[in-house]
């Protein structure tokens, strides 16, 4: 095989708030690789498939890129040669250290998993609801959550992959389940995976929303700020709040200052943040058990969005943190 | 015996910021009681010796306390007459609901507890060390700290009776102690406590003093605002964080806003609020086992400021609310 195109998606410059495509980063294509002869050093050689876009590229685009190398995020792809024993040509890999560009060569396999897909499932779920965000969801629900059927869960940005998952195991677990979301289109698929209360926060006010449906034994956030103050409003006694992230601070904007944190004494909460890394020892077999095959029962849904070409990585980041992407983003490298 | 004087503490005004001495409160001396013949309607009546002074009487103000009636708090006081076999003339009780005024006919009993009091301390330390103060350090620290020998806690108000006992619950765990207070002399009091390294949080910054001497594993929240923000800049992966009260916004003042809540989640915080009554039923018999004979054995020490009389309640509380008291603030309203 002649050589061939390497795209890569570079980091070019720190943003001050949101990313700006072609200049936060840029698509470069001016390398090129032999995949029959690359010297693979004892690693292996992966095409990539799938890349996936999440709202977090944002943070590490504050402490871990380095200007002018490749961006890297969750991928899967497929093993084209290999020097590893551990991983066979032909075999499907992940990692949260791919790289974003079309081949690579992998010298740090304890990183990569080879994902079985006994479901047949397509590969981009996996770095969905079968990857980081569904274990996200999976493992602090099953450390944090302990609510008993009944029992009422709020769910913010309830359509994006983590909540989306979240609301399902809270219905699977028996509770009533108020999800929020920015458009009207979100506030339906919410409804669809099984919301009792799903609302649109751009059209009503979660304090409203909250005092209305609540109080709330469970808080999932996912946004900080105002919605965790509306939920510090509504919170029963004893009410756990499982602290995924608050996007609503990720852009280099003056965060929405939260004017109720008293309420933490006086309602005995438990707030519980967590990085998802930390949980794996504990939930992630368990996790890889249960979750694809529920998936491929259909007995959790997700809804994804997929976009072709790495070029297209910028403008798919920002779409996710500006809430313009529907369900879980994933840029589409290659085919098989 | 004739009829004699039954001085009171009333509430007469909802306070906007500090309450204020005579305005908020008033004492009203027109009562008389005859202790001989006082119908006691299968209750007892009880001669009050002291009254706790805490700053959560300025949150009673907002939501318990009823205009003309007396206030009320932590107290003990001894048994003259009774009509009820669980209680006898001469035992001492303790309860949270004692009415400021200087003899009550008590037909609540459940709400109060006979002391033995085996180690013959002072009845004032009911109401401190060896009461809901102690209580709350003791069952708050036993529940949540779980922290290893070497670790180290920060806590804040630590010269008060509820963090002065956490400082020493936390040595006897073999941690490293940071403790803050706003005097010289109560800089002296923590360390002679055995804080290794105690501040006057008016003289150094928290924040300065947390950065040169943490990360921190616990920290003990008295105060909340810009303090809870400077530890969590200072807590370390895993952190736990106790959280006690949030003093610096109980008297109606804009309370400080904090900015750096997005580190509960990347630190992976455990935020624990809770109020002592909940974790009464776990921890209380323990507390009544362990802590009087440590108290008694000088193995926990305490500091307290007596003053005498129930006219001086208003002056007393609001000399709490703004640290001029020294450790514990008691009204002595009676010898026996």
């Amino acid at each position: 095989m002649a050589p061939v195109k390497n795209g890569r998606v570079l980091f070019n410059e720190v943003p001050t708030g949101h990313p700006v495509p072609g200049r936060t980063t840029v698509y470069d294509d001016s390398q090129t690789i032999d995949p029959d002869t690359v010297p693979l050093n004892g690693g292996f050689l992966v095409k990539t498939l799938v890349i996936s876009i999440d709202p977090y590229i944002r943070g590490k685009m504050s402490w871990l890129y380095v200007i002018g190398q490749p961006i890297s995020n969750y991928g899967v792809g497929v093993v084209l040669r290999s020097e590893d024993p551990a991983f066979k040509p032909g075999d499907h890999v992940y990692s949260g250290d791919f790289l974003c560009q079309e081949y690579i060569v992998v010298n740090s396999a304890s990183k990569f998993r080879v994902l079985e897909n006994k479901e047949k499932l397509p590969w981009s779920v996996y770095v969905g609801v079968c990857g980081m965000p569904g274990q996200t969801a999976h493992h602090a629900w099953r450390e944090f959550a302990h609510a008993p059927k009944g029992k009422v869960a709020f769910v913010s940005s309830g359509a994006g992959p983590v909540g989306a998952t979240v609301i399902q195991l809270a219905k699977q677990d028996g509770l009533k389940v108020i999800a929020s979301a920015g458009s009207d289109e979100k506030v339906e698929f919410m409804k669809s995976i099984g919301a009792d209360v799903a609302f649109n926060y751009k059209k009503e006010k979660t304090v409203d929303v909250l005092q209305r449906e609540g109080p709330i034994n469970i808080y999932w956030d996912n946004v900080g700020g105002e919605t965790f103050e509306a939920a510090l409003n509504a919170a029963a006694t004893g009410a756990r709040f499982i602290e995924c992230g608050m996007i609503s601070g990720y852009n280099g904007e003056a965060p929405y200052l939260v004017k109720n944190l008293m309420l933490i004494v006086v309602k005995e909460l438990q707030v519980s943040g967590f990085v998802i890394t930390s949980l794996h020892a504990k939930h992630l077999e368990d996790f890889y058990r249960d979750i694809p095959p529920a998936v491929a029962r259909g007995e959790i849904k997700y809804l994804e969005e997929r976009r072709f070409g790495l070029e297209h990585i910028g403008e798919a980041l920002l779409d996710t943190l500006t809430g313009r992407i529907k369900g879980k983003g994933v840029i589409v490298v290659a085919q098989e």
